[in-house]
């Protein structure tokens, strides 16, 4: 028998799943219209020279690779073929560009930057848009770690102004809250920040990219495990001790949760420059109502940002909700132009996780905002004679705005009563012999077992009651 | 520079392309609904194995395969390695499979003949799903034909009655006719009507799979392009006349088009066996107001329709807008059991490309039903000063259900005008200093010109107007 499982790392999404999903979903375009961001879709497939070197090293591994077809296949192997067979993953790597021309999508920030490039004359001075699309990345699949997962991303493009960042910062804020998270935190820092800070401990430059990497992962490796990698890179003892010693200040002033962002400002006015420290209190100002916590430490694993940066996290989850942040030079390696950019984006499984566990979707489900069932109700068909005046009485109804199943074949009223249970519909019309021969229509309702006649046209009115 | 243009194929879709797409899908969700038809996602990655030999020869090679990853990729190298250099496709085609582990969909019927294998005891007896996902296809690619590219489909999974076709066509007519198409003709077939009308016209019984692959090219190379195929796939001559024969009297009695149907049923009496003319029978009565027309001569490409088939044309467009049919043996090629199953799938590309050329979205956009405009106002940004609030009136416009941009940053009314113009908003708010100390807003209507300062609670209501 064949294998019937999706592929590693990858999922099916039943009708419950994709109704959740479609939800969430609607919440984020909403609110991203409403912020005057437009839409955008770009090809799951991207050439994969428009991927590769984006990502570092790691992404470029992860990155997955299409093969090549017929003609350009065999001329492809017939040059590698000729070398000797490859016994290590690096010479291999060295192949796999000959014998592959296309990848899967890696995320969607890169083929935006293409496509700013490609479209420059056609596009407004401020390109401001939203992409809700799936990535894909060869990663061990773990818990809450897929192969295929949404991105659900927002990007100004074209502006230096803060308050660009105040604005995407809002708009998630406000995703978040109509989602009914009241408890999410957004750490804001700024590469300036970082590079500020690890001079002033005394980090070589040519090191800064380097320890930022290590940086990024303090909240899993903790401070032991930070000072050992920055170490293994060649970073001296005494700086590693001052840039954790600034971090651990950090820590200190929000534990204590009194004025926080201004203490830490104040704790930085030595170290970073003034310039962006007034970037950061715009950023502030214009994002007024929006729960930001400043946070010197944050990293950001991607290297192409190159201002402020954003993570949104809650208590109850290891990774973040969303992330994002500047990114003046990306679209300048596609284009001849710089072009300033800075982004969000949302991940939409952890939201869904999240939302899964806490519940949340308890709410919309009792606003009537979120249905899980299949119809709103399901007409019989009690034999192969009744069965045009069944679906005629479907259409009927659906003319009315209502969701109709109709049981597909003639058989016995046990079975379908048994088969609307297990589809969860809500209503059962009956229409037999009798119920047609005077115009009626027996209507049953599932919840409370009561059933009664009406006359045919009232039914959906009772239904809709 | 680099190349910042899609891959081949394939399409970037700027906002208004995405717009007029989600306006399509949004209409075919909503009927797909309404006949009680749920939504399901598979992932676009399948096994390999769960796509080959599904399609035919030549879909096994217009599937995009997937190189192996790291290791595998290594040991699989290193096995091919060892053996000749491939100088011909069909030995390199062998060694596809072991580079290659993964692939993308193909189209969206064989996924969801692996999810109905898989989750048999989680699905309902009657499983109704829609699914509109991408799928893709290494076709070269042509005028309105893509390699990646949206399928719309619906299927009912566990029943082989026929209100399960009519209600397939029922709700694809439905779809149709929303969107404002009023001269599609749905072709109706059987493909037993076919193997009967083979038998009759002389074809041997294990030519009959070739026969159907040329009869579907009809349309395109006319009755000698047939002969002459039928021919070079050793079919007698005296079959490829009778054959032909046929169809051109079914032609016929469409020309005349009195009575189309019932003519040729009856023409077909003689040819048919009884049980298979009750069954096309009972869909044109299960769906009586749908404009369907028999064609004997409708064949389908791919091989696993077992029953009713089914095409949607309409006469500026050389392909279909959609199609499909019956095929009860394709679960069964996953799981132990035999499950009948019946769908259709639409074509999203097709019927955009026609009611694009037809000018078919201006009346939705004139009804408000489909919103081209990137926002319904813009609010301007006059001095850093005032940033902070132009910001806040955005978030108060918002509130009240109004889709908000903000000119990002300082900058000349003048500039900011020309940008609102580039960007299509139908209004702007313009908040300068004095306004601000006031309580006003200055509203201008961009079609107009008209200009005129309200009080700032009113704006919105003034907007909406």
């Amino acid at each position: 028998m064949a294998n019937t499982n999706p592929a590693r790392g990858m999922r099916d999404f039943l009708p419950a799943d994709v109704r959740k999903r479609n939800y969430v979903i609607g919440i984020i375009k909403e609110v991203y219209e409403s912020y005057g961001f437009e839409p955008l879709e770009t090809p799951s497939v991207e050439n994969l020279d428009t991927l590769m070197g984006k990502y570092g090293e790691e992404g470029n591994q992860l990155i997955f690779k299409i093969l090549k077809r017929g003609e350009k296949l065999r001329d492809a192997r017939q040059e590698t073929g000729d070398e000797s067979t490859p016994s290590d993953i690096s010479s291999l790597q060295s192949q796999v560009s000959s014998l592959s021309d296309l990848a899967l999508r890696y995320d969607l920030t890169v083929p935006l930057a293409r496509v700013v490039a490609n479209n420059k004359n056609d596009l407004p001075k401020f390109f401001k848009r939203y992409q809700i699309q799936p990535v894909w990345r060869a990663d061990r699949p773990a818990r809450g770690r897929f192969r295929e997962f949404y991105q659900c991303d927002v990007d100004a493009i074209g502006s230096s102004s803060r308050v660009v960042e105040a604005e995407l910062i809002s708009a998630v804020t406000q995703i978040l809250t109509r989602l009914g998270f009241n408890d999410f935190v957004i750490r804001l820092n700024h590469r300036k920040v970082l590079a500020d800070i690890l001079d002033t401990a005394g980090v070589p430059a040519d090191k800064h990219g380097d320890a930022l990497v290590v940086i990024d992962k303090l909240d899993k490796i903790g401070q032991d495990g930070v000072r050992a990698e920055l170490e293994s890179r060649g970073i001296p003892n005494s700086a590693s001790e001052m840039l954790l010693n600034i971090f651990e200040q950090t820590q200190k002033i929000v534990d204590e949760g009194k004025d926080v962002n201004r203490t830490i400002v104040s704790n930085l006015i030595n170290i970073v420059s003034n310039e962006v420290l007034t970037e950061i209190g715009d950023i502030l100002r214009f994002a007024g109502d929006c729960p930001i916590q400043l946070d010197p430490s944050l990293a950001r694993g991607l290297s192409y940002y190159t201002g402020a940066i954003v993570e949104i996290n809650v208590p109850d989850l290891a990774g973040s909700l969303a992330g994002g942040g500047r990114y003046d030079g990306l679209i300048g390696m596609f284009g001849k132009e710089q072009i300033p950019a800075c982004g969000l984006s949302i991940g939409l499984e952890r939201i869904l996780v999240v939302m899964d566990e806490r519940k949340m979707f308890d709410k919309p489900i009792a606003e009537g905002k979120l249905k899980l069932d299949s119809a709103d109700v399901m007409v019989t068909m009690l034999g192969e004679e009744s069965a045009a005046e069944s679906l005629k009485l479907a259409n009927e109804l659906r003319r009315q705005g209502l969701r109709v199943t109709v049981y597909p074949e003639a058989d016995k009223l046990s079975k379908q009563m048994k088969y609307a249970d297990s589809i969860k519909v809500p209503f059962v019309c009956v229409l037999g012999e009798s119920e047609i021969a005077d115009g009626t229509v027996t209507l049953k309702n599932m919840k409370t077992g009561e059933q009664n006649a009406y006359p045919r046209v009232e039914i959906a009115s009772k239904i809709t009651k």
